[in-house]
């Protein structure tokens, strides 16, 4: 039987350039959180069932995990995010941790969606949380560093569009406006979520099921710029230098684990305008695992929606090989040119032989092929008198190279 | 109902000091194989289960994948190991590729077993292998690149030794032994492979069921050094510095695709002695896609096995954190402290500020704890003159630090 050559549906294959880009976006984010003293951990792909169901979204658990049965019956799930995991791991060591903890991941995640533009099954996610700061101060970096971050890529300030709101705010508005009897804040959360995918009368009448004085509410999420609780973000985020964020009373978040700072970093680009990811404050969710609670704040930025963004806004940039030199062999010496490449590995030059036996002008096309800048050619007469010829693939010019023996 | 902060179980959680120990020896395993020239790939975790049931491991497959159905109804596997996507992937891009193809990567596998020392169900594993090459220039190379490995984690030729076999060779002193009516030499080698976790007696009784004359392949499996056949490559590898390679007729390996040149690194530390990793020639496995034959030879190396031999050897270095300064804050300064940190940024300084607005030695506890080298301190005096203090924690000296507005 023929297998197929096609990769599992909504997953990736990276080949070497491919890789090169997304490691040139992982060093990226490392970096930029690194220099706001973040530190990098890590956790399993597989989590207990139940760490999502206390408090993911529940669209997320019932419709889009990739979740099993083990061999020894236990019910496990590949993450879709990283929250639970980080917050559990937070609670494993509660005592022993120094507050401020500044933690940021680049997980893979997991879930059943239709593939689509900027959403896969299998994709990969920074995650930067602050825990053990209740107030502001907290918000107003965690912003500022998905703010650095966009522009570590170079990202101009009009390309993007920081949308603050507040859970509490929100929640509070909700009740004010009449929660219908039986009804759930959780639900109403969901709707407004979608609030941007609907069409605003489809909203209207979706709210009217929940909410007693509809026009209320719709009038609240018309309001622009900030109520006078969030003024102090809003403005100490401008004095920071984050001039491109503003009060959006309708941003909401899919995740029910939000308490109160909730924002999304929206694309301007009118063809593309829509939430490219986002975060917010969730004080309890690391007390889900019978510890004291931790307040956090954090954000989750996936890469392939970055992808889309980059390259739609040209800002993603072409990697080069780690390949310094490769070296063509002349003759049946495959040994000593393999010693050669020793030497200059020695050197902390990176270095592929050919190796094939092939004519001199097949193995300098292999070479230009894997886009590797100089060719340096071993030939009996070479290993005598220990020079060699490096050919500069972009330039053509030869040079001689003496090889100290 | 409170969950448990335990990972699943023969997982790992790890924290920034965990993490960046697996930094350290990513970047390792990254920068020895691209000074030979090999390029990093990377595949989806996710894959359809057929493509393992082809050709890796039966005991792998039928008892320890976490195989399932997804919610469209695919049989899906957390891959194994990498051989079979690298050789989709390769197939995949048959023609367009170049060779000799030298690729790595390094993923995270799963296994259902036992967790035991050195054995875990997540594991990482680095993967090299070089296509398109049919001599042993090629398994040369691979085996002085897995030498290459052990001599840049710091270990000397004698805490470990590289045992070669050729399954063409055993393949042929097997079937000069006389395979019994119906039996298969798959199973025969799947025997030969656990002979050293065996008693001899066991293993020659068991033996019995295929071999017709087991005295003479057990004469095999304890004659020492090459067969004349596979001289060349030993000394080869003498010749390029690999002293501690040694031909031993029973190394098997436990995967089924092996065609020719296998071999194992061993520790050989009396008291842990045994198979560390290995790797060997396949040359059948790309066209298992419908596409011409590329000769393979390739290498897989756990982290779990590699960080117990580095420990029981003292090679495993403590990493530093990457964060350099430590902003205390003297009253209600966050604002400013995080401008002040915001220009050490900018020349390059990874800088974390405290925010939790606790007393002075508290937050150089904090720092003390995080493994801070220097803590610089904030109040309205200091943002007033722009003259700063840092204190170096190891010294304990105080030094004046004069921030340009």
């Amino acid at each position: 039987m023929k297998l197929s050559t096609q990769p599992y549906k909504g997953t990736r294959d990276f080949y070497p350039d491919d890789k090169r880009v997304q490691k040139w976006m992982f060093d990226k984010w490392r970096a930029v959180c690194e220099s706001f003293g973040y530190e990098e951990y890590d956790g399993p792909i597989l989590e207990p069932l139940d760490l999502f169901t206390a408090k993911t979204s529940e669209e997320i658990v019932n419709e889009q995990t990739y979740s099993f049965t083990d061999r020894g019956d236990r019910k496990v799930v590949m993450r879709p995010e990283m929250t639970p995991t980080v917050s559990r791991m937070v609670a494993a060591r509660r005592q022993e941790l120094a507050y401020p903890l500044r933690l940021y991941s680049i997980p893979n995640c997991f879930r059943y969606e239709r593939p689509q533009r900027g959403r896969l099954r299998e994709f990969w996610q920074l995650n930067a949380d602050i825990f053990g700061v209740e107030g502001i101060d907290a918000d107003v970096e965690i912003i500022m560093l998905a703010d650095a971050v966009m522009k570590a890529f170079g990202a101009s300030e009009d390309q993007y569009e920081i949308r603050v709101n507040s859970r509490e705010l929100m929640n509070k508005r909700v009740k004010a406006a009449g929660l219908k009897f039986g009804k759930e804040l959780v639900d109403v959360t969901r709707l407004i979520d979608k609030m941007d995918k609907m069409e605003q009368s489809k909203f209207a009448e979706a709210l009217t099921e929940y909410i007693e004085d509809v026009d209320a509410l719709l009038g609240f999420f018309e309001k622009d710029g900030a109520t006078e609780d969030y003024e102090d973000l809003e403005e100490t985020l401008k004095r920071a230098g984050v001039t491109n964020v503003r009060f959006v009373p309708s941003v909401a978040r899919g995740f029910d684990y939000y308490t109160d700072i909730v924002f999304e970093v929206f694309d301007t680009n009118p063809d593309n305008n829509r939430s490219m990811f986002g975060g917010g404050r969730y004080d309890g969710l690391v007390s889900e695992f019978g510890v004291e609670p931790v307040p956090t704040v954090g954000f989750g930025m996936g890469d392939a929606t970055l992808l889309n963004f980059l390259e739609s806004n040209d800002l993603l940039l072409k990697q080069e090989t780690e390949t310094d030199i490769y070296i063509a062999t002349i003759g049946d010496v495959a040994e000593a040119a393999q010693q050669v490449a020793q030497k200059l590995r020695a050197k902390g030059k990176n270095v592929a032989v050919d190796l094939s036996g092939r004519k001199l002008d097949k193995q300098i096309k292999t070479a230009q092929k894997k886009g590797i800048a100089q060719v340096l050619f071993v030939g009996e007469k070479e290993l005598e008198t220990r020079e060699f010829k490096v050919k500069n693939l972009e330039t053509g010019k030869e040079e001689p190279y003496l090889l100290d023996s």
